[in-house]
């Protein structure tokens, strides 16, 4: 039951920032929904955060990258992320290698198949100063949707407070394994 | 047994490659190993191929990055790719995530933890002619290593020989799912 009313919020939280006037009330913004409803340019083209896999009903795998403020803040350790930030979380069906298993000599391949959706998290602290200062996205075939999944929304993210709401930390350099670099 | 073999010839191409004279021969580059034993200056800036997750011993999560000579050469289909090509292969241990377990509410979530190392396979038709043109290093610790594992050598590539022996393919935009760019 706290799933599903977490899931409920999630979702009204999601179609607000998307789709509503923002939490800002500028008149100039009132209309203009997260990235203006289109895929900001570039964004396959991001530096690399982190990558991960989630199992159970995702079942997909996933890279995180970050616009060029983002990585910034990333490698200087610095929160909370400053206005500009843009991180893009981008995901794949998880799929087995056939051909990567035939060369291990066992089933341990996995790689990325088609591609699911991909969400963004944006901050802009006037324009979404309710929701912690960031805003949420998903798109779909390269279109926006109007409906949220659990990571897309801040109330998911608000136990990751501490980090300024961010889930994904930064993948080190194998030359600096423990620096964030 | 195949298996052991394999692996040795994979030992004896690594290091053929990494630190004994290249097999054009030419005087100039018979001492200079791949990328002169350095660690390509920017790579974790590239961009992304792709994705993945082996599992069994190596347990880790990757990502797959590319110089911009892979990346245009990935974007346009276009085979063999050009000299000059990077792929690069970075790798962490997977680790599950009790952060994002909670918010999911169920043990799904698997992130990148500590660096084990970054693999490139370099084209160079000539220095690189007796194995199809590609080159293979590995570091760890931002040192390069002269010991070969399965994934960074010739011999397991050759099953991938149709697609100039390069197993990962580009992981698709989200809105654009079949072409490959």
């Amino acid at each position: 039951m706290k799933r599903i009313a977490t899931l409920l919020v999630a979702m009204a939280t999601f179609a607000v920032l998307a789709f509503a006037p923002s939490a800002s009330g500028r008149a100039d913004e009132d209309t203009v929904p997260i990235l203006e409803n289109k895929l900001p340019a570039g964004y396959r083209d991001w530096k690399l955060i982190s990558v991960a896999h989630e199992a159970g009903n995702l079942n997909d795998i996933r890279a995180i990258l970050g616009n060029d403020v983002a990585i910034k803040a990333y490698r200087q350790q610095k929160l909370p992320f400053p206005d500009g930030t843009i991180i893009a979380r981008l995901a794949w069906s998880y799929v087995p290698s056939d051909e990567d298993n035939k060369v291990f000599g066992r089933d341990q391949s996995f790689v990325a198949g088609t591609a699911t959706n991909v969400q963004f998290t944006v901050k802009d602290s006037k324009k979404y100063a309710a929701t912690g200062s960031w805003g949420f996205a998903q798109f779909t075939d390269g279109k926006p949707v109007n409906e949220a999944v659990s990571t897309a929304c801040f109330s998911c993210h608000e136990p990751s407070k501490a980090r300024d709401f961010v889930f994904t930390q930064y993948a080190p350099r194998c030359e600096n394994r423990n620096p964030k670099t």
